[in-house]
């Protein structure tokens, strides 16, 4: 075992999250509802004081001349907040996923083995600016029967302060253990690290933030991490694709949303379809405001008089998840050649394929090596609710454990339990 | 992302490796046991230069005064490696994990949204000493669809070296894809950076070995872990046990094999039956030639003329997993106290109750945090195997992803497979 960093204060908060998580564990539904809508009740009751926090977060903010766009993350409006304490109260009304038998085998010698759904125990949740966050996140690990350690950011911590305050001293008054919901914001990358490597306390770690936060704790952490992904998606239009509804599926991908992770951020074409869906598909996104990165071939198929005028693609494209109205074009040889290029430079997360040939969609969904693979519907559609599940803390692209929407479930674990007689191994 | 350790020989293996773990990930069932059925064929025929190899590996291990456990687990005979053979013959008989349904929703907007098994993709597995693992677990990764990268220690190189290299070709030879098995041993402590580091090529790492190789993986991994685990496991006598089936499964659990992570390291009895179960349950372990480590007041009740006489229990003894015929025993006040002593001293991997009350057994088994929670029956059933589950891969004692025996499931992902007819985000 690696040594564990010292940080008393950590540590303290670490053992107090592990002892109240077998408590958690074995909580009634009914009472572990009861206790998330007392939360969404005080959070609303704490409106003025939460959003006091979030005022004087932001005048701290803004004197330090914090960028526009993490000032808008960090700013909680009274809409915001009222999303927050309906989504908590939504999520009290979900079905609890603890105690659900998985699998139950009877074996000759007559013991009887169910695979249960169990809370995974502690989970960690270390985010970047968003105060809401401290609600949507803890509620979702909370029903799951976990306790929660979060850690926001320091430029949040009044916010993430007043929220947690509220959330927490309602859920033990209403009866879960004390140390359910802790926050253990402050103390830069040493504490970081401290909460990082506490592997003994902690079950999983999932990072809400960018890529140097992600790199921050792969350097340390020994605790499980679960990321919440990058999204480099694609829309591939297949020789047989309906072009009406490529040109449909296309812009709704790209367009109806930039900023998220299940954007498509490359369109790809099969050389048969090439003239006459491409022409159209790029005048339609370049009325959207779409900045076209062009391969050769898509160049060449280009109305002359598109505005925004399109650019070349160079290589960095194929590998860039622009979260902006962005889109690289680039047409391809074969269905293979397509499922190549995304196996190579996606982000395995959402990837859809349109067409009408019912084989190469069934190719395209068994190749290609993405959380989720969609034919004839847009890459948006990649979401905990949208997919059924409830409310989600981010989409996993990482295979192990929870691929896709992290939702209730995914913040369990398994136990085996088992019933015998008396029965001894000879 | 962490910047990987730089050597041109692990990248080109572990590039190899997701190459053909794409290949891998669309086989049909039939030809993946048709290459495992020649894998044991080859290793057959390849009898004589496998066991020339471990020889030599051995001699050179003897030179260099290897201890003698070692040099056991070093030692391949004809019967481990008959073994082996019939166990990948057994794994090529064992159902598909891949492809199954695991989930299905139709959604209101007409999307049918399936959640599929499919392979993790690139599972790399580090051993020890034991040459057999080359087969054995490379068999099962390649059942469930994954390339297999295989790191063993350079005291087998030439063991691991004869059976990955017959197993390699014949698997190439049966229709699997280049670089669906391959060898990385060598290279020391910065070629298993090297491996632990390429996140982007490699799903899984299970490490199979001691303290010292979870301790240096944990330091360096960017790669997720699974670690076959550490058992300190026990067993709870309640009051209202049978007590002749509490000694039963005591001896079972403690002395039926003492060297194994499923064995009974502590036994705690409830005070209101101590004295009638204590003095019989502590002379038949002696008996059997445990030794026994006794707390105060389980000494009060042991025989006078115990043989091997019994100890002290020091307090490091509660948190020991002796992996030979020692047990701890201590006696409790309360269900409630043994839970705690499990949760607090345990490795959260096998533990059992003996009782006739069923509320006693329901919350053992809800509050104890393990992975296998036994109710009248041993500890030592923990198995993949004994679990009905076929072959598996070691025992997990963590929560995410795989908990308990890791079978050919526990080796697979998932991925959401979503058929529309045109549906778009609004």
């Amino acid at each position: 075992m690696v040594k564990n960093i010292e940080l008393p204060w950590m540590e303290k908060i670490c053992l107090g999250a592990r002892e109240a998580s077998y408590k958690m564990a074995v909580l009634e539904t009914a009472a572990k509802n009861a206790a998330l809508r007392a939360m969404a009740t005080a959070l609303a009751e704490s409106r003025d004081a939460i959003l006091a926090a979030n005022a004087a977060d932001l005048v701290e903010a803004e004197e330090k001349g914090t960028a526009p766009q993490l000032l808008d993350r960090l700013r909680l409006t009274e809409a915001k907040l009222e999303g927050t304490i309906r989504g908590v109260r939504e999520v009290a009304d979900l079905p609890d996923p603890v105690g659900e038998e998985l699998e139950r085998t009877a074996r000759p010698n007559g013991l009887v083995i169910r695979r249960v759904r169990v809370p995974l125990g502690v989970v960690a949740i270390v985010y970047e600016a968003r105060p809401e966050v401290s609600a949507d996140a803890s509620c979702l690990a909370l029903k799951a029967g976990n306790a929660v350690i979060l850690r926001g950011s320091s430029i949040a911590r009044r916010s993430d302060g007043a929220i947690t305050t509220a959330a927490a001293s309602a859920l033990e008054r209403a009866g879960l253990p004390a140390g359910a919901l802790q926050l253990a914001s402050g103390g830069g990358h040493q504490a970081l690290a401290a909460l990082a490597t506490r592997d003994r306390d902690i079950d999983l770690l999932i990072p809400r933030g960018g890529e140097s936060l992600k790199a921050a704790l792969l350097k340390v952490a020994t605790v499980p991490l679960l990321f919440a992904a990058d999204g480099n998606c694609h829309v591939y239009v297949d020789a047989a694709a309906d072009p009406e509804m490529a040109i449909e599926i296309t812009i709704n991908s790209k367009t109806q949303k930039v900023a998220v992770c299940n954007a498509a951020e490359t369109l790809l074409v099969h050389k048969e379809i090439a003239a006459d869906f491409l022409p159209r598909a790029l005048r339609a996104l370049a009325e959207r405001g779409v900045e076209l990165r062009l391969d050769q071939r898509a160049r060449a198929l280009a109305p002359a008089d598109l505005n925004p005028p399109p650019k070349d693609a160079v290589a960095a494209d194929w590998d860039t998840e622009y979260l902006a109205p962005i889109l690289a074009v680039g047409v391809v040889d074969s269905l293979e050649a397509a499922i190549a290029h995304i196996n190579r430079h996606g982000s395995h997360h959402s990837d859809a394929i349109v067409t009408a040939d019912e084989r190469a969609a069934r190719t395209f969904q068994q190749s290609v090596d993405s959380a989720a693979v969609f034919w004839n519907a847009s890459t948006r559609f990649t979401d905990g609710n949208r997919f059924g599940m409830g409310a989600e803390m981010g989409i996993s692209t990482q295979k192990l454990h929870a691929r896709g929407p992290i939702g209730l479930r995914e913040l369990c674990s398994y136990k085996f339990v088992i019933d015998g007689t008396g029965q001894l191994v000879s």
